[in-house]
């Protein structure tokens, strides 16, 4: 889920100073405008330790109108506190209509921190996250505007920012000790905060993910994600026609003149034949004697294989079933669906070839396509292909706590690499009924693509069931990439 | 909730063979039309085992065209579904559109037993209910149809029932063992399926409460509710407006030309004037002592006290307080809002009162003017008061997790005795201000108060916070009614 998040991100200060001014006028209109609809907001800051949200916080104040802004840091309990419900001290800090309530830590940060000290299990977690759901959607139905931020820093440049701000004596002070030791917790606070997120990220109050490396570019995309928050919602209030009121939540990472996370892959990556044929036998071999040792211990596999037409899907998967007993896989060429396959939920068919125990399922297209063409090809209305990040989410966590290992890889190539793979295969006889006008087609809608796979990423890429973004654009080190992640995947299981 | 489903409801053998054949001839029509709307229909049958499901379900099946019907009991798991994930094989017992699917335990039945004997904690049941709520909503859609039906019987009739068959050699053989297990094990049975309904009970899914201590009325009320989800379902795929469409759920309990739980108070009830000094100078005794030990414990009470106009709430609560040091409680009187509170959500002024550790909060009338006056003066729009139930659950269930003790009672009286006590009220001087032409409003609606009385007894009598309806007839038996439940409720909790 992250990953979109770390994209390093980053804005000049020169553009920094040129967008400030008519943000902040409009910041204040919209303030005022807000106090007139009395519509109370809520505004959530959360996210990593050492991302600055105290910094954020200030800024914000600083932006905004101080006079119509209560500002509320959970902080230690007190004895008035610990007297009553979890929940009381939320409830006397919840803005009056037409206020802004700023809330610098919220009913997330104990459930989540509980969690990434091992105090209490995934089950109450969950129990946590539904009330935090109940909560919000009811003071959503009261009329409250809720913005979520949460403030991302990959471990690398959180371990960077803590080790700058140690450096000099004027900042060492701003480093808690708390920070190192949230550092060492990095990955299990990674992995309960999608959870959570993924768990509170509804209709009523979805989650905006904001990547913390830039202090420039943090502070504005909050407050920019405020202002388009308010000002969608004043539209919604005065009764202008808002597109995105009526979808399902999609956690928005500002996307705008921004980077996909494709452009992370690097395409340059390829492989002699030498060292090709001396990787493919290596991890094929592996990879045998891993499948034997998973059927062995009961363990199944599930192979998703996306990626752009003419990215090099088929030849990937034989290369992997070249490496594996007939007796303990299944490909299934996902295609049109069939009658009895439309007669149903479009998960259908995928849990009717779910493999037994023990044994791998490969998929040669997926429940993917329900965010990949269906979003791009308008098959699907909005509301359904945003509603299907969750219940493909929900999907592969069943799988997962089942026990089966869930790979899932996109394979990128450049567009100019399948232009030539296109050509090529018109003139190749053998090749030719491979590229079909369709290709073309989709071809058009290149960059639709990419942002659904941003999204995609961005959705479904979770601690169970990761995405590997595979570079194609040459197909040797495309197929071993593949094959070793598949390895390490299992070797991780078994 | 479930005092609702133990009204003694029957239907005679005349008024069942009446109704019958008409309810057939649409079901069967209802059916037909399904097929050509391709809508499919999932019928969950759950409840108390010794409810007699499989005879509903029996009936069922030969009321509809058994052509368009898949009936799947989930009993024990087969290898095949061992080797899967849990939902693997209701995916495979889904019905294609335009056919029905009769399912003879669930979703529900796994995680339920194994809260009930103690497998998994509350925790992780919460888990599981909110997979479900999912699943139910990804289904619904998709344009599922769902029909939750539960099936309820009190502890004594089921015991009733289960002799009864065991007596009779014929019969003998349908009581199996588990069914005494089951008997032995019915409060917390009950606990957890409470827990279960207010779980899943969602918009596009409402649980219908059924009343199975009579055949023939269990079986033609479940028909009747099937009949009437399927035909608003099809009014509303052929656009016809269906009002409850757009409103949040309320678990239906049949109340056309059915009895209300308020007729189970036995308001002949009274004592002598010898008795009630006895007795109320000995339960305000016990209640002060243990009030004490509550306040030494740190153990808080809440006590709400609802009911008709000239009740007696106001000579009841004063018998509490008299009980209670006045260090340790303080009373809430319940008026309109302030301009304060009404800028916030309407629960925030209840939170606000909540008593610290140890102390009691009385509440003359509380946040159910929401389901009570509010709904019947229209104040509060259906959806709002709908979603007041679960709302209000929720906020009851944080006060009972942190300790708090909830008691709650409703006061109630006939008609008659509050037209004598209005006219009293009139000629009395001293009482003349307590009556004004609101109080005579009010008694106009009195069939739309009982209603939404009976609706709140329904949604919210929990395990938790269960309502007392108390006998006010003879003030003086109200009185010692309600002393003696709080004594008993604190003793409970101590």
């Amino acid at each position: 889920m992250f990953e979109t998040a770390e994209l390093d991100r980053t804005l000049s200060k020169r553009d920094y100073e040129k967008q400030l001014p008519e943000l902040r006028a409009r910041l204040v209109q919209a303030q005022f405008a807000l106090k007139q609809a009395k519509i109370p907001v809520i505004i959530v800051i959360s996210g990593v330790d050492g991302a600055g949200k105290g910094d954020v916080v200030h800024r914000l104040n600083e932006w905004l109108d101080p006079r119509g802004v209560d500002i509320h840091a959970f902080w230690q309990e007190t004895e008035e506190e610990r007297e009553r419900p979890f929940y009381w001290h939320f409830w006397q800090a919840l803005p009056a209509r037409g206020r802004i309530g700023l809330l610098f830590g919220s009913w997330y940060t104990e459930p989540v921190t509980r969690r990434v000290y091992g105090h209490i299990k995934d089950a109450e977690l969950d129990t946590a996250l539904q009330r935090i759901a109940w909560f919000e959607e009811m003071l959503a139905h009261d009329g409250a505007l809720i913005i979520k931020l949460w403030f991302h820093l990959s471990k690398k440049s959180l371990h960077a920012r803590l080790s700058k701000l140690e450096e000099k004596p004027e900042t060492h002070w701003r480093v808690l000790p708390t920070d190192w030791v949230h550092h060492k917790l990095y990955d299990k606070f990674v992995r309960v905060s999608e959870r959570a997120l993924r768990g509170t990220n509804t209709a009523h109050a979805p989650w905006r993910l904001i990547e913390s490396t830039d202090d420039r570019y943090r502070d504005l995309t909050a407050a920019r994600l405020i202002l388009e928050a308010i000002e969608s919602r004043l539209g919604r209030a005065t009764g202008t026609k808002v597109k995105t009121s009526r979808r399902p939540p999609t956690i928005s990472v500002p996307a705008k003149s921004d980077r996909s996370v494709l452009d992370k892959v690097d395409l340059g990556s390829a492989l002699t034949r030498d060292e090709y044929e001396r990787k493919l036998d290596k991890y094929q071999a592996r990879l045998n004697r891993l499948t034997w040792a998973a059927a062995e211990l009961k363990l199944a596999s599930v192979m998703v294989f996306e990626g752009w037409d003419a990215a090099g899907k088929g030849s990937c998967i034989r290369r992997v079933t070249a490496a594996i007993d007939p007796r303990l896989f299944r490909v299934i060429p996902i295609a049109a669906p069939t009658d009895e396959e439309r007669a149903h939920h479009y998960l259908w068919r995928f849990w009717k070839h779910l493999p037994p125990d023990g044994r791998a399922t490969l998929f040669d297209r997926s429940w993917y396509g329900r965010v990949l063409v269906e979003r791009v090809e308008s098959f699907a209305r909005p509301e359904e292909w945003c509603r299907a990040y969750h219940e493909i989410n929900d999907f592969e966590e069943q799988l997962a706590e089942h026990g089966i290992v869930i790979s899932k890889f996109w394979i990128h190539i450049s567009k100019d690499e399948q232009l030539r793979r296109f050509k090529e295969r018109e003139v190749v006889p053998f090749k030719r009924h491979k590229i079909t006008p369709e290709d073309w087609r989709n071809r058009q809608k290149w960059d639709a693509y990419s942002s659904a796979v941003h999204d995609m990423v961005t959705h479904t890429s979770t601690s169970f069931a990761p995405w590997t973004l595979v570079a194609g654009e040459d197909k040797k080190f495309a197929r071993v990439q593949i094959l070793k992640a598949l390895c390490t995947r299992l070797e991780a299981a078994l």
